[in-house]
């Protein structure tokens, strides 16, 4: 099993974790350095999402993972075995969300010269996470099949900050009640300009689109 | 649609929510009421789980329900509107958790005369509500097939404060790669003395297994 750095996150100091995070981002654009924070309940296949997306992803950028887990490595080393990108692990000792001192914290230990994109795989929860900028340059948050096209209805905040919502699992929908076209609508209720981009991690339908938007992403912070 | 109840909770002043979940436990053991700590991610099914479970008890104890939810009434209706049995819904105004003080903001609105069973639905999500002991009797969590075996490994806490875990949606287990083993095996690892029980909230398949569980403790809760 391939080794993987572990990082564990001390919680932060900062008071005001927007200034905070308005600085990383600044000192991200001077390096050139595009930073995803991805997000997402429990088990709505972040790994899986990640996998793939990096794997149409990596000949075009260089590309560094944070995984942010309250315990266990699995993800971090399923990442690096997968797609051969490097990956650390940042352990939140039972914390429930990032902020920017902390998503520093990461960044720290990854190799940044000549890297284009970071991304931060936040810990699994639609709530907290959402409460704090990382510093990232997007948010994305993944909205699996299984959970219901409801939930931007009760998890208004994560859905009002999200630049693109993938929603995965699209493969098990004739299994589900799950309306796309519903979805779509309560996502356009929380945020007008957010993307809806459906997917299937785990057969790769869809992927290309999220990283193509992607791709997109990191063009664009470099150039502006 | 049936009008519920809708209750803003506060923020909680007191500094030490251990002793003051213990004195709310002790107030409802001397009024005989039960009172389940339901947990889970978004989207794993508490509400139908419920809607099941309730309709297989409320003609054997009389029971309330407080459905805490971030935003939206959606689930406390459909309760109330599925089972007739009294449901009203907690606001926590973008607060992640529950504690005992909060708890207790529910309960004063609740009709307790006469009542065995008082069932708390958490706010959706696996870190947060783990951190704080509400005042339960004990606690319950659903983890739902989709959201795979592993859920343990990364939510240690949760799955070590569970008396119970109840596995849902099995009708879809031959569509996800979820090893109800393994499953049972991580749990144990957590906690070896929870009970893990397999559903179907959906078609009812074992929920009798839950309702029978739930009514053995309502029963050694008032004959302790």
């Amino acid at each position: 099993m391939d080794q993987v750095k572990v990082i564990e996150i001390k919680k932060s100091v900062f008071e005001d974790n927007d200034k905070d995070a308005n600085n990383l981002r600044k000192e991200l654009k001077d390096r050139g350095v595009f930073l995803l924070n991805l997000m997402s309940s429990p088990g709505s296949g972040k790994t899986t999402t990640l996998i793939s997306t990096l794997n149409l992803l990596k000949d075009k950028l260089k590309i560094a993972v944070m995984e942010a887990d309250i315990d266990s490595d699995v993800d971090a080393v399923k990442i690096k075995e997968a797609t051969g990108i490097q990956t650390i692990q940042l352990h939140t000792g039972g914390m429930c969300h990032l902020d920017a001192e902390m998503t520093r914290q990461g960044l720290d230990n990854v190799s940044l010269e000549g890297t284009d994109l970071v991304i931060l795989e936040n810990v699994g929860n639609l709530v907290c996470p959402a409460e704090f900028d990382t510093g990232s340059c997007k948010n994305a948050m993944i909205l699996s099949v299984p959970e219901g096209h409801d939930k931007p209805l009760k998890y208004p905040l994560m859905f009002s900050i999200c630049d693109v919502v993938i929603v995965n699992k699209i493969d098990v929908l004739p299994y589900f009640d799950f309306d796309l076209e519903k979805c779509k609508e309560y996502v356009r209720m929380r945020n007008p300009k957010a993307q809806v981009i459906p997917i299937c991690a785990k057969t790769g339908e869809g992927v290309d689109v999220f990283a193509n938007w992607l791709l997109e992403q990191v063009k664009n912070w470099k150039q502006q």
